[in-house]
C-alpha cells in the first residue's frame, strides 16, 4: 500500500512528540538520534530520513520548542497589573506541562550559548517578550496600578525575577512548589508598588 | 629523565585550564576530549590517563568549576543592606571572568538536569547560597535597613532575581552592561526597602 499523505504527517507528529519527550527526560545533552529512535521504538535508520545530521534533530528540537511556547495555553489577561501578573505566571512552571517545558528550556541555553547566531536569536527572543511586558506595565502605569518609572526597566527586572525563579524551581521543586512561586510574585509585585 | 612530583601537577593544571578554556567556549555540551586535546595541543592518548572516560571529564569540568566558585575574588562585605548587596554583586557576570563562569554555570545546568543526584546537589548548593544570603538579609533587617520579613522567602526572591539577571546578561550583553545590571539590581534592592 503506498503511504498516504495523512500518514506522512501522523509519522512526523509522533516523531516530534517522541523528541519533546527526549528532551523532557534528557535535555539537549541527551538529544541524539538513537536516544529518539528507542523513544519510538524505530530503527535510526528511519530517524536518518527525518534528520540527516545531529545538527537537524537539534534545529527540529529548538522549532519544536518555539512552536510549543507560541501555542501554550496563556491566562486571560484582562489589563493593568493583573495582565502583568498573567503574563508571568504563564512563564512559571506551575504545572507538569510547564515544568518539562520550562526544562526544555534551560537546557537549550547550553546549545544555544555555545552558537553566536543561536545566541543573539535568543538575545532577541527575550527582547521580544520584555517589549511585550514592557507595553503591558506601561499600560498598568497609565491606570495608575504601578507607580511611574521606565516601563522597559521594570520589565527587565521582572523578566529576571521569573526567569531565575524557574531555575531555581527545577532544581528545588520541593522548595518551589506552585504556591511558594506565585506568592514570590506576588512578593516581587507588591514591591513595585 | 623521570617526571617529577612537579611536573605532574603543573600537567594537571595545564588540562583543568584546557578544560576551563573549552568550556567558556563551547559550554557542557562541547566539552569532548578531543576538544580538551585540540586546546592543549595535545592528543586524545594523553588525555585518556587523566580521563578514561567521558563522565570523568564531566565530573573533573563540575569540580573545576565549584572549585574556581568558591575561590573567586569577593567584594569587602561590610554588613546589613551593603553586605546583601555585595553578595549579589559577586553572583552577576560585571567582568569578563564572572561572565565566563557565569556562561559556564548556565551550561552546567542541561548537565545538572539530566541527572537526578546531580540536579538534586544543584538544588543544594542553591539552597546553602539561599541560607547565606538569608542570614545577611536578616541582619539587615535587624539594623533596620530592610523592613521585617520572613528573611528566607526575600532571600529566595533575591536569589531568583539575579539568576535571572545572569540569564539576561548572557544572552544579551549590549543591553545588560555592568552599569545596567547594577542599576536593576539597586531598583531591587530599592524596592524591598
Amino acid at each position: 500500500m503506498p503511504r498516504t499523505k495523512g500518514d506522512h504527517e501522523a509519522r512526523r507528529r509522533e516523531v516530534s512528540e517522541a523528541v519533546w519527550r527526549v528532551l523532557a527526560a534528557h535535555g539537549f545533552g541527551g538529544l541524539t538520534l538513537r536516544a529518539v529512535a528507542a523513544e519510538l521504538g524505530a530503527t535510526t535508520g528511519l530517524l536518518t530520513h527525518y534528520f540527516p545530521a545531529k545538527r537537524d534533530l537539534v534545529a527540529h528540537a529548538l522549532d519544536l520548542l518555539a512552536e510549543r511556547t507560541a501555542a501554550r495555553p496563556r491566562r486571560a489577561a484582562g489589563e493593568g497589573l493583573a495582565a502583568v501578573r498573567a503574563a508571568l505566571l504563564d512563564i512559571l512552571p506551575l504545572t507538569a506541562e510547564a515544568t518539562a517545558s520550562n526544562r526544555i528550556w534551560v537546557s537549550s541555553w547550553d546549545t544555544a550559548l555555545a552558537d553566536p547566531a543561536l545566541s543573539d536569536d535568543y538575545g532577541r527572543k527575550y527582547a521580544r517578550s520584555r517589549e511585550k511586558l514592557r507595553d503591558l506595565i506601561a499600560t498598568a502605569q497609565r491606570l495608575g496600578e504601578l507607580p511611574p518609572g521606565d516601563p522597559e526597566r521594570v520589565a527587565e527586572g521582572a523578566q529576571s525575577f521569573v526567569l531565575g525563579l524557574v531555575v531555581q524551581a527545577l532544581f528545588s521543586p520541593t522548595a518551589f512548589p506552585p504556591e511558594r512561586q506565585t506568592e514570590l510574585l506576588d512578593d516581587y509585585l507588591a514591591a513595585l508598588g
